[in-house]
């Protein structure tokens, strides 16, 4: 299969991107990456770190322009036709890959993913879901910020697909559904958790009722379903604490340990590193496209963009999106 | 001054409630602290365990009925006439304490100082405001779960209020005040936030602008305003990842600690516990009412109830409710 990878996106683009790719490639055998973006420059990473990769594994499609991650994404999309972000969904569009990574401005992906390759029939909102928790024990968060304004079938659309992806790509047996709340009893909540609420309940899905914020880390359920704004919130939130935790760790504890010597405790304290650590994710899926489209955190690393190929590449072999067709259609529910 | 303690809110009341307020005795030396709850069951906890300190320094206000957690807030207040919520809050209402304290039913104690102590004149909704980061860097979040039917001037006078709490009660230098939002542009964000946004840029307060989920933690603003729905998602997800974390922590690193004898290492583990644990906090503000009111979280043990209590003396010290009101009249927000 081919992954196609916005090479020019993300803070860390093009140098650490390409170097996601090639990680991702020494993981995933039957796998090619295309690298989307200014060929000389992309070019010029692999010919300074000479990877030990068959380059024929790595083809590049040269884009000349780039989206920047403050641009508005609406104008960049309109004025930058020959951007990379357009570039690799137009590849997926036209069967020269098989799925789009990137890590660059997220309305861009979205409103490209949108406009390039339709929602799924019957589908009306994209949305992002994204594993949050610790490595082994995580919930999928739906959605992270593709859809502010979001009405109950939206929401009703979003816990079924994430259902789908926690089920085929993560290995999850009978997926449950939980509706993000400020408390377990029924009479908590806005409208539109009420609402949505009445939807779910009416529907034939593993719906299990309401989650409160802290119990998306004991996994309460498998997915947990939010409308983008909120969402958005707990991600960033979260990223944000566990980065904060990490440097007050590393400022009370970190330094002196190697300064101790002790290396059965630092190797205790790598895997506490990494087992609360974002970068491990990859990144989120947009939902509802059709397509697969794993959007990762602007500040991603090579491991990060390795990760998110492979989610991707997972995607793919588990054909997610034909499985959301058939759920949505088993949904039937009138948009 | 005295502090009024619902001595039977909470999971773990009344015994680790009333040793919280042995603990809070032990720091400050001018407070008394009303016990208010069940006479025998209090007495029977100082009996036990003896501690320290001038009995005439706790004085018992005995109330027969107790709300409890996962109650009704509406009906619980209306059907136990003596419970030790309205009790304790009655007794600051007649001037017998200058300040309540409670780790019971959150609605429950929103909802009683509301309706005994009534809102500050101007003030159209009360909100709680929480302090969240690590130690010695944290931003007061508000509102954490008091009002999920916010306007845009009741987010408006959250501020205000917040900015009096961080200037006057923890010492703050001009206190910014910034919006949380989903990002930094000012395109970014809903009705709400947008409608919030052009309040506070009209008015005098020192507003920053909008603030992103994860920032609250890099101190972008000592006040982070939100409506209270994502408010409370805020918290608990930030109470639930810091958990996650610790036990994460605990699993891989902590035992370690001791079987390896390493004295200093053990040290360094405590500290970094301590500065990432929310008993730390005390409990959040309920601002807006005519009265100072801490409300502590449910699983309270002595050291948080201690901390709540100190919160409380700081409090009234500063006279915050005085301030506040002079701060609304200041705003000249029709309301």
């Amino acid at each position: 299969m081919r992954i196609a990878l916005d090479a020019m996106g993300g803070d860390n683009a093009p140098h650490e991107i390409v170097m996601g790719a090639v990680e991702a490639l020494k993981k995933e055998a039957d796998c090619e990456v295309l690298l989307v973006g200014r060929q000389a420059e992309i070019e010029a990473v692999l010919d300074a770190e000479k990877p030990d990769i068959d380059r024929e594994r790595l083809p590049i499609l040269h884009a000349e322009e780039v989206i920047r991650m403050g641009e508005s994404p609406v104008d960049a999309l309109r004025k930058k036709k020959d951007n990379s972000i357009t570039k690799g969904l137009g590849a997926v569009r036209q069967g020269k890959a098989d799925a789009f990574v990137g890590a660059g401005n997220t309305g861009a992906v979205v409103g490209g993913a949108t406009l390039l390759w339709k929602l799924i029939p019957g589908v009306r909102r994209a949305g992002i879901a994204v594993p949050l928790g610790t490595r082994g024990n995580s919930s999928l968060v739906v959605d992270v910020g593709a859809n502010i304004h979001c009405k109950p079938r939206h929401l009703l659309h979003y816990g079924m697909m994430a259902a789908i992806y926690s089920e085929h790509v993560l290995g999850e047996k009978e997926p449950r559904i939980a509706l993000l709340n400020i408390g377990s009893e029924d009479s908590k909540g806005n409208t539109l958790v009420k609402e949505t609420q009445a939807l779910f309940e009416a529907s034939p899905l593993n719906f299990v009722g309401h989650c409160e914020g802290g119990e998306i880390f004991d996994k309460k359920a498998e997915v947990v379903v939010c409308e983008g704004f909120v969402g958005n919130v707990v991600l960033k939130v979260s990223e944000g604490l566990a980065e904060t935790m990490h440097a007050q760790f590393e400022e009370i504890v970190g330094g002196r340990v190697s300064s101790d010597e002790n290396a059965g405790m630092a190797e205790h304290i790598k895997k506490f590193r990494r087992a609360t650590d974002y970068a491990e994710i990859g990144g989120g899926a947009l939902l509802g496209v059709n397509g697969i489209c794993i959007i990762s955190h602007g500040r991603s690393g090579r491991r990060a963009i390795g990760n998110a190929i492979s989610l991707a590449a997972k995607f793919v072999r588990a054909d997610a999106p034909g499985k959301i067709e058939a759920g949505v259609d088993a949904l039937r529910v009138d948009s």
